[in-house]
């Protein structure tokens, strides 16, 4: 999870010479032979940027393939098998719990020349490839009356087929649901280099596909639904001197009947280090400060809604601010969506955690999580999508400065707080590598033992973004059907 | 899939004494002296019930356990193992695809007494047992001002679990989505006696189990999500001279921006059939009509809604009638509801497919199907969720009268004529033995591969509810990965 812990992962018995001597290995050699050079990368210097994704470093890969095609994923992963060399899939790299980042000496297949983009307006579908842009979907089906709706804080670089590999969620999956939940069929390459399609019937493999990290194959096209936009968006500020206070508002709010479209929670330490970053006037001296979009087609119904979350905000004890303008409420939303460039200017790293967990357990979390932070000295920011209860604890922190040991550490404690109040380690970033070393915590072992089943049933050989998600078998852990 | 086919599936080698002679079976011994005599059927009498459901008949199991704990599943599960023994599960047995009739000697679960049920109104949750009968759980929450929307025709009888096993739809999914997008998690046993806990996090296991028909492990509870039901609702029914007028109204009033709740399509037979049974004043010489129902919190874009699509009626055609009061909208939904019965005075068995295609096709898949009714002399209705394309066509017939190979051929070329226009062959019955024998035509051999590995991973000696959804393995498919 750390640097040095990848560091000392063992390459692949069956990579070829060391690349950090020879520019190319025989794999990559195969695939330039077949699939051309325009489509594969060898030299160092170019494998070396695709050996780490936002969050992770990884093993610098032993070729890259640049796939224009299903034809060309299907060659290459058919090259890696022959040669016993791991595949790892990957978008724009701009995922949160390192995915995408090689792990051992493998095979990458970056898709973002696969943009092919169809929308199909009188079914309200949209037929894309993995490399198509996620904010692409909405900027096509726009002028049809369709959108797109989840929202990936990178949804302006972040592609199709990574949203889809981590089952990516954003603010408006309160109310409109997470990225699997508009995926209609799909398209794999399995580790063999056979081409599935699939719609989401019995039994549900594109349901399994989705969120599982190219562990299981390569999503190379998704058929996704559209919706068409809600007419009216009004949104409102609410800051509260104790998180207790803005988690007590939002209960109330959703008891009384609001369903905001987006919910969103920043701490204090989150809220300043954004007014650092944009001086907009954020409250720098609340605890917890709220961002709340209500939507719909009928004006005076989301007006109403917000003033339900007004009312509630204000008997929580909050400050309410509201948008009157789309102006405004864009400055507000930009707040939202700086908070990792803001982050970035505090540490260079940073863990980012992903955990969910209900909604009654948020204050004491929180303030479980600041205690933590506080007591290691490390920097810790808080923020998520409250209305879920998913929330994102960082650890910010330079390798030079702080001890990756003692970030692992946090980390884990933070891991436990939320098993500990009935939470989950992910909500919409994946397990990747990052919370990977909490998975035994988090699933108990006969159904680690069902996942490594499933698993094996569709990357036998373990060829498939190895070190992802699952933690090793055969550590302690009993297989479910021994 | 007829009769003549089951009788003809030969019982499992490790089956106990034959149990048309003796009353008993080992594992019936074994289970009433574990578990008890109050949960163990093995009177032959009494096993007899056990053999069917709503559709399919099969082989009278050697002995019914009726569960009151998830504890008392891991000792019939476990007992069943140990006799080499099928285990089938079963709630109300009201499923429309043959998923809950055993087609071998086996050992029938029936959850009818695992009916616990809380409901959680702070976080919009209810958890409940599999045999709790899927109403209730919308009466226990409405007081809580809360619904559970899925909604399958059978709702006053069928159970969570059974819906879960089928991934059951219902007139509301257009607008609200099928059981599956309701489930937060969910407990199962497998088929080694393991209970696992599931969130629906990766890889979504429980995802998988859902719509499996208990083909990979045996769901004991599930944790629900409650939303609040819509203030006001409003109803119309439309009659068309032809199909094809119908089909264009839909797509004309989706198109300008409605979202139904409800969008049902009934044919002229099965419009007929059921004013034959209700004599309500239905339009008996409509070649279609609908039923429409526009939901929501502001009454005013309620009604602007259903104002669009009776316009969209009125311009392809149609003649519409508003209901007025709520008893005239539960008149017209009685209308709707009453479909199985009034096909039941026509006909005692029916074989009902569930194929869904796009929107835009079905004005031709309603007349080929039509054309195929006429042309094989059996009477044939179709019905069906129009909003999502998903069309039930339903082959009457009496096996003193008609030739269940006739019924079969029919079947299959309607199954076919779905797959010719780009459909599915189930939308929310699931595949059960019904469109089972369909499925090499629907799913590519190396992705029914892929879903072998799958059930071999979780169901390695295949005691699992054999014989549904995936066709044999060995017949003539390639194994995905060899």
């Amino acid at each position: 999870m750390t640097p040095e812990k990848v560091a000392s992962t063992p390459g692949s018995p069956a990579r070829g010479p060391r690349s950090n001597g020879v520019p190319d290995s025989p794999l990559a050699a195969e695939l330039t032979r077949t699939l051309g050079p325009k489509k594969v990368l060898s030299a160092r210097s170019e494998r070396l940027n695709y050996r780490y994704d936002a969050i992770q470093f990884g093993e610098t890969p032993l070729a890259v393939v640049l796939p224009e095609s299903t034809a060309d994923v299907v060659t290459a992963v058919r090259a890696a098998r022959a040669a016993g060399v791991p595949v790892v899939g990957r978008g724009a790299a701009s995922g949160l719990s390192g995915g995408a980042a090689p792990l051992r000496e493998s095979l990458v297949i970056s898709f973002t020349r696969m943009t092919r983009l169809e929308v199909f307006p009188e079914r309200r579908e949209a037929r894309a490839q993995s490399g198509v842009v996620t904010l692409s979907v909405t900027e096509k089906a726009r002028p049809h009356g369709l959108i797109y709706p989840p929202d990936p804080a990178s949804f302006r670089t972040s592609t199709i087929g990574g949203n889809l590999g981590e089952n990516a969620g954003g603010p408006m999956c309160f109310k409109y649901g997470v990225t699997g939940d508009y995926v209609k069929g799909l398209e794999f390459v399995d580790e063999g280099g056979e081409v599935h399609e699939l719609t989401r019937d019995a039994y549900d493999l594109a349901g399994l596909l989705i969120g599982s990290e190219g562990t299981l194959g390569l999503i190379t096209e998704a058929t996704l639904r559209l919706t068409p936009p809600p007419r009216y968006t009004r949104t409102l500020m609410a800051s509260f001197p104790e998180v207790g206070e803005a988690a007590e508002a939002v209960s109330a709010a959703i008891a009384a009947g609001a369903v905001p479209s987006k919910l969103e929670f920043m701490d204090r330490a989150c809220t300043n280090a954004v007014e650092d970053f944009l001086a907009i006037g954020l409250p720098r001296e609340a605890g917890a400060v709220l961002l709340v979009d209500t939507d719909g087609d009928d004006l005076e119904t989301v007006e109403e809604e917000r003033a339900l979350v007004e009312a509630a905000c204000l008997r929580a004890g909050g400050t309410v601010r509201r948008a009157a303008t789309d102006a405004e409420s864009a400055a507000l939303w930009q707040a939202r969506r700086s908070v990792s460039p803001a982050l970035g200017r505090i540490r260079p790293q940073r863990m980012n955690e992903d955990i969910v967990v209900p909604r009654s357990a948020l204050p004491d979390v929180v303030r479980e999580i600041r205690a933590l932070g506080d007591a290691s000295g490390l920097p810790l920011v808080q923020f998520g999508h409250i209305g879920d209860g998913n929330l994102h604890p960082n650890i910010l922190f330079d390798p030079r400065r702080e001890s990756p040991a003692a970030v692992h550490d946090l980390a884990h404690e933070i891991a436990l707080v939320a098993i500990r109040h009935g939470g989950v380690l992910s909500g919409e970033h994946g397990i990747g590598t990052m919370k990977r070393p909490f998975m035994r915590e988090a699933v108990d072992p006969v159904t680690l033992g069902a996942l490594w089943s499933v698993k094996h049933a569709l990357d036998p050989r373990e060829l498939l973004n190895p070190g992802k998600i699952l933690p090793d078998e055969h550590e302690d852990a009993p297989h479910a059907h021994p």
